[in-house]
């Protein structure tokens, strides 16, 4: 696991400014939430361009915008990293050099694995890495959509165990969040298996839908499809990011799909019973 | 299409006496709405067992529990069969030499196609079948969970266009459902789609999930996964009773979701992007 020395005593009144890279839902969302339950932050969010510059300065959820990742990372005691994957791991890269010592920065997400290898083999002493997931996303998405209390009462994964760690669950848990901590394999493992393999198995079931039959939804198909609008900017980032588990339990996933194939065709009406009640056994435990 | 003759003018209020076999969720809830729409009507219900019997007459959704469903067949001016789909077949066949002359059958099975042929050639002159599916079944099941209230607002198919049908669409209308009439394999294609496949896809999903992974779910995961709690009993008929429209759906599915495998091997972002891109258009046409 990744540590660094950090200053023992490292406690929540030190931090001063917290930068937020990627203000959309997530980001926005926690730069509400730090607002309201940690007076003494700035909170200092980024914007590429002059366009989202415009929409941060209307949603209000941030002290100040800046338009240089570096000059962020630079000021920030925290940096927060809110954007997808694959730009999480490009901002670990080309930051690193620019953090201030004794920074701890974290982010938020889908997968880990990748991700703490990246801040691992980029990050120098005196600065840390914190592997976050809060599970409360949503197929919406941007800084309009931002919530004071999208975190509360939410999960969220740490899968750092360095004394930095320590620090980023108290935020975690004074924003109202259950903490859990895990290793980022086993959270890779679980996040495919309850959100990134259904996110792919949607996709496909909308696709595979002539547009001529989307207005006779029941609202169990409403539900079920609910995930099918998320957006391909993020999810293609998180689809490769966890590439070998998803690969794996989408083969798992098609074995027993077959086996439904399979006693249809056979017309085995005891076969699918037992598989259907193997399903609800399971789905009586989800809740 | 199917045609019997039956008086021209028959009329709401010549029905006396309606029969329900399969009073649970569904027939449950159509006693009640019936009750409260049409208060000349008996609504006599059958139970086959002790058992069921004490049940009914603890839920009170009927006005008469007979044990026998032949003489309910006798009795009834319009009898509703709301079994599962394997059961409906059977009770058509069996019931179809007992009922009234100028009797109005209608059902609420999940498929048309097989329901309406089994119907056509055993039903003599005098009698009608009519072919609807009320579109507002839910993973619950049970008389105890009937509401009055369930088929307000919700979309219901006739597939039959004889003249019993109009009086049939009368009633579905009276109790607050939006009436759309198709052909049944229209229907069967349509709720293929957007019912079978998608409860086969999530009884699998579900299936691939190891038990100590299943309390990690997010609000998604619950949305998406609530049709998995649909009862064996019921969905094992529906598949078989569907099984070449499934199974053409169901490799029309697989041929995409091979596609976002192949994409994810291939690390192909771009082409994730579309696909998932596509996936979001179809869902916004969802609602």
């Amino acid at each position: 696991m990744f540590k660094v020395n950090i200053k023992k005593d490292m406690k929540l009144k030190q931090i001063k400014k917290a930068g937020i890279i990627g203000v959309g839902l997530m980001g926005g969302s926690l730069a509400l939430a730090l607002r309201k339950s940690f007076n003494n932050f700035e909170i200092i969010g980024h914007a590429r361009s002059e366009k989202t510059f415009r929409r941060l300065k209307k949603a209000k959820v941030l002290d100040r915008i800046e338009r240089s990742d570096k000059k962020i990372a630079e000021e920030a005691d925290i940096l927060i990293l809110a954007t997808p994957v694959g730009i999480i791991i490009d901002l670990l890269k080309r930051l690193a050099p620019h953090l201030k010592k004794g920074a701890i920065v974290f982010d938020l997400g889908s997968t880990k694995e990748e991700i703490e290898k990246t801040a691992k083999s980029n990050f120098s002493k005196g600065v840390s890495f914190v592997g976050c997931h809060p599970f409360c996303g949503s197929e919406k998405a941007g800084v309009e959509k931002a919530k004071e209390g999208l975190y509360q009462g939410s999960l969220c994964f740490i899968t750092s165990t360095n004394k930095a760690s320590y620090l980023v669950e108290k935020i975690w848990k004074k924003i109202g969040s259950r903490v859990v901590r895990i290793s980022s394999c086993a959270h890779d493992d679980i996040i495919c298996l309850t959100s990134h393999l259904p996110h792919l198995i949607c996709f496909s079931l909308v696709a595979a839908i002539p547009d001529k039959y989307l207005e006779f939804s029941s609202s169990g198909f409403v539900d079920l499809t609910r995930i099918a609008s998320s957006s391909g900017d993020l999810w293609a980032d998180i689809f490769l990011s966890n590439k070998t588990k998803l690969l794996k339990h989408l083969n798992k996933y098609n074995e027993i799909s077959n086996k439904f194939k399979d006693a249809i065709i056979k017309e085995d009406k005891k076969e699918l019973k037992r598989l259907i009640k193997k399903a609800n056994k399971k789905r009586a435990k989800v809740l």
